[in-house]
């Protein structure tokens, strides 16, 4: 059954009304009719069925039930990570590491930044699709554009980690992931990390990091970071 | 410096001409000039040194010097799968298990294809560019469509698996995995392989594995494999 995310459905919820553009994307574009059933998440955790209870010109209703909530995913993956130049790597991105269960992205503002605004709605719905797309009740977390700096020296529990590419002593991914421990790991951009952040991130305590000998994109660190997270995780 | 790919270029090669295009391409468009150096390899394994010799309107030498051989890679990595109905999202596979260093890809027409052609020369390349930009020696082999049930048939060297989405008894990809074989994996088209298919997999040797409890998408299936090989092998 198709997945719909509601961020304004909770357990208390029982009847929901869509807007205007809601109404006309589930009974037009999905042509949805009173009696169909959709299943529905808060994002944050909760499953509920939804049966349609009306279908007018531009409403549409749904009964909700709350249905089973689901435990919060431990370890949790964070990923800090530069945009791309080209908006499409990181939307590729964004939806990979959603599709791959991750809790939350920190774009990252670095030395070596070409990308310095983005549209934080517009990646919002690429979650949200991914979401519904691979059947998870976990919207991963989306926080604002943060500089490298702002973000090297916050407070963050569990392991944490720098991906870059300078030669230097490096613990291979794989090996720095613990099964019990939550995980964060910042990745820059085309250009790199500068000496200056990369140095500022170890002396707050990031491990430097190794994604392996080939020589990834920006993106595809995130990603590949994305999957040996959750391959070890699970195994 | 920068990475490109010749075919025509061998062991025995002191001159490279390159054609009408491939001229424009290196003088127009990337700008090189009499004197430029370029790294360049044939895909085989094989890196050459390139100077630039000759330039006119539609003319471009290159002189060119054995620099090194890079090993074949050891264990390689076979992915087999269900081209998208998206060509976008098969294509975003090619480039990214290019980078992660993958060996074969073979495009499999399946029981639930929705694509039944594709245009190999597009996907080639793709590989190429990948190759390039993540400075690599071997190129994958690109193989032509192919039905499942022949590529299910086939003799194939090393371990072989098939990832599909029946709850069945599985094996995780990560514990299949050995760093001292060659790995086959065979994945579905977004409606996942028939009843038929998997059988008849299973029946000829196929280990049936699990990808995690994620719901992923075909190509992100594919990308999520060869990262955890190209982990596993490089730990």
């Amino acid at each position: 059954m198709q997945l719909f995310y509601f961020k304004e459905v909770d357990t208390s919820t029982q009847l929901l009304e869509l807007d205007k553009e809601q109404s006309r994307h589930m009974t037009k574009v999905l042509r949805k009719k009173v009696g169909d059933q959709v299943h529905i998440t808060d994002g944050k955790g909760n499953l509920y069925d939804g049966k349609i209870s009306l279908v007018t010109s531009n409403k549409c209703h749904i009964d909700i039930a709350f249905a089973k909530a689901y435990p919060k995913p431990f370890p949790r993956l964070h990923i800090a990570i530069a945009p791309t130049k080209m908006n499409d790597r990181m939307e590729w991105f964004l939806e990979k590491a959603t599709e791959m269960g991750i809790q939350k992205i920190t774009p990252l503002l670095c030395d070596h930044s070409e990308r310095k605004k983005i549209n934080v709605a517009r990646f919002e719905k690429i979650l949200i699709s991914a979401l519904q797309q691979s059947y998870q009740f976990h919207l991963p977390v989306l926080e604002e554009l943060t500089s490298s700096q702002d973000f090297i020296k916050r407070k963050i529990e569990g392991k944490k980690c720098v991906a870059h590419c300078e030669e230097t002593e490096k613990i291979q991914l794989a090996n720095f992931i613990e099964t019990k421990a939550d995980f964060t790991v910042i990745i820059g951009p085309e250009g790199d990390f500068s000496n200056r952040e990369i140095e500022l991130a170890i002396k707050n305590g990031f491990q430097p990091t190794s994604l392996g000998e080939k020589r990834l994109r920006t993106e595809t660190a995130g990603v590949y970071t994305a999957a040996i997270f959750n391959s070890k995780i699970e195994s």
